[in-house]
């Protein structure tokens, strides 16, 4: 028999099965198919991607050439433009935009092979910081209100390129599912003047059996009211609604606990395919809001599971939260960086 | 370049790309795998499955024998039981019920190898009917609040099991999304006092160009703000909030309709994957809301475009809707059924 579970900051209800739930060995393994084509994102070749936007690099080399540790560029096929006004308009009944917007990728590290779990505490590091300069940069253009820095892993996420990279889009408006999630927050602080997300945690900490792991700055769990088997989500400790302002230490410890988690899923669930997203309020907030709190949303594609969400919009989560937290928590890792 | 475009109801924006649009020819065809094992939902099988709920059969056979023409039994691992009392309590923060619902699966046909645009149109009418009966009968309980019924068509779709099947969720709540849907319907009716469907329905048979078919009772077109690549709506013309009080005709124009447009996209898209779930009121509901209007919602699963959307909740839409509407229009249909 399951449970049917509430988000309680959106709404939405659950099915949790808990009595034959699914163990990480029932999930098919995802076949990651990939064509040899060489690859643009590689050391060398620079000139086959849009113009680099901003990178770190060794201060000695030039932009568009080898010598970078993190690199920025256009997505070659943008869904949105960049350049021009926003020009909204009815056509009747509906309304639209020009689709103005950026859309970028990060190209995580110039290893074509290693993601996130093989890199050095240091170049997620530098990932991240990446995340946050893009912001900070973004931020300053006030024809946008939101951000949204996602990854897809595997082809079944969505991935269309192997080599490591992350996406970032920023739009005139904030879209809908984090702007259901900043109104259920809002209404939750107005009734009770407390951020929902710090009270969260606080039930989570006290309540031991979703957390996986935690350090100084950073928590990481599986939601009661999980949409995806084997979600985890990483929140920060310390109440901010935005990720960009972030100090040195808690960047590092956010780039140790987001290693950790994805090695550990690789470990527990053979490699799946999965999104990630960050979460936050939007880019015209400059001051933290005290009812929202930023944090981040790993979902995992499971074969034999996936499929079913986008057809009802209603979830069905096959190995409860508490369950998979437990094999995540307790599967031996070996330190898969250096 | 593309356009942000927003969805009238829900008001969730989404992306259509315009400038370099995906046509048909540019997804990978989907693969089927199917293991060869023996099929309970088949003739001789009866006994393989939960015992029937209820069947269009020959009124000289006995129940859980060959002999009927559809099929309901329970879901073998059902989600949710039937028996007992919803019992919702807190966990701290958090909420939660016992796991009580319905989940059935309707075997469309004895036929293992068609699927409804392969059936005799009165084939797809006792479907259809089917459908209806169990909300009918569901609606009885009053412990239940909602009938969700669903297709899943191909694995990445969320089937796991080739034979031709629906299937069928009472849940003793509204779910999330049609429960924003009936909410936003619901706003634009109290300001404007008429239903936001039936306006819809009037913009899209005066521009024509998101329409594909229609006959008397039932409209299927491309929606404005799709969500999905080539997504597409049927929609009766005649107002109801739920679907199970169509009369015979209003049967038969949908079975034609549903099975037009399930043939459509397999000729047009290769056999593509597909989930497809009637949008209705709820089951508490016994006269037809004013604001509401039932619809079939058909999201086709597009290998390389799909995976996007669950992990950032952002929907990029690669073909726009009036050039889907175009090809599914246009494409030259023999006559699947017979």
């Amino acid at each position: 028999m399951g449970q049917l579970r509430r988000d309680p900051i959106v709404g939405r209800w659950v099915i949790v099965e808990t009595d034959l739930p699914f163990l990480p060995e029932n999930f098919e393994k995802e076949e990651h198919h990939w064509s040899g084509a060489s690859c643009p994102f590689c050391y060398g070749n620079e000139d086959k991607t849009p113009p680099e936007i901003e990178a770190i690099r060794d201060p000695k080399t030039k932009p568009n050439t080898p010598g970078w540790e993190v690199r920025v560029v256009s997505n070659k096929f943008p869904a949105l433009q960049i350049e021009g006004d926003i020009e909204r308009r009815g056509v009747g009944i509906y309304d639209m935009s020009n689709g103005i917007g950026a859309h970028e990728v990060i190209i995580q590290s110039p290893y074509h092979h290693k993601e996130i779990p093989d890199l050095l505490d240091n170049e997620v590091v530098n990932i991240i910081s990446m995340y946050c300069r893009r912001a900070v940069d973004l931020k300053k253009d006030k024809r946008f209100r939101y951000i949204l820095v996602f990854k897809n892993y595997g082809p079944s996420a969505g991935a269309s390129l192997e080599h490591p990279h992350t996406q970032l889009i920023a739009l005139p408006m904030v879209p809908k599912n984090p702007a259901e999630e900043i109104e259920g927050a809002q209404e939750y602080f107005e009734f009770r003047e407390r951020c929902i997300f710090c009270d969260i945690l606080r039930q989570e900490i006290q309540e031991k059996i979703r957390i996986i792991v935690e350090n100084e700055y950073f928590i990481a769990f599986c939601p009661f009211a999980s949409r995806f088997t084997f979600e985890v989500r990483i929140i920060p400790k310390v109440h901010n609604s935005f990720y960009w302002a972030m100090s040195q230490a808690e960047l590092v410890d956010l780039a140790r606990i987001l290693k950790d988690i994805l090695l550990r899923l690789r470990l527990v669930l053979s490699d799946p395919a999965y999104n990630f997203i960050i979460h936050t309020s939007g880019l015209h907030n400059d001051e933290s809001l005290a009812y929202y709190h930023w944090h981040i949303e790993i979902m995992p594609k499971l074969a034999r599971v996936a499929g079913f969400e986008s057809g009802t919009g209603f979830y069905i989560v096959w190995t409860p939260p508490e369950l998979a937290a437990r094999y995540l928590r307790e599967v031996e890792i070996e330190e898969g960086g250096k």
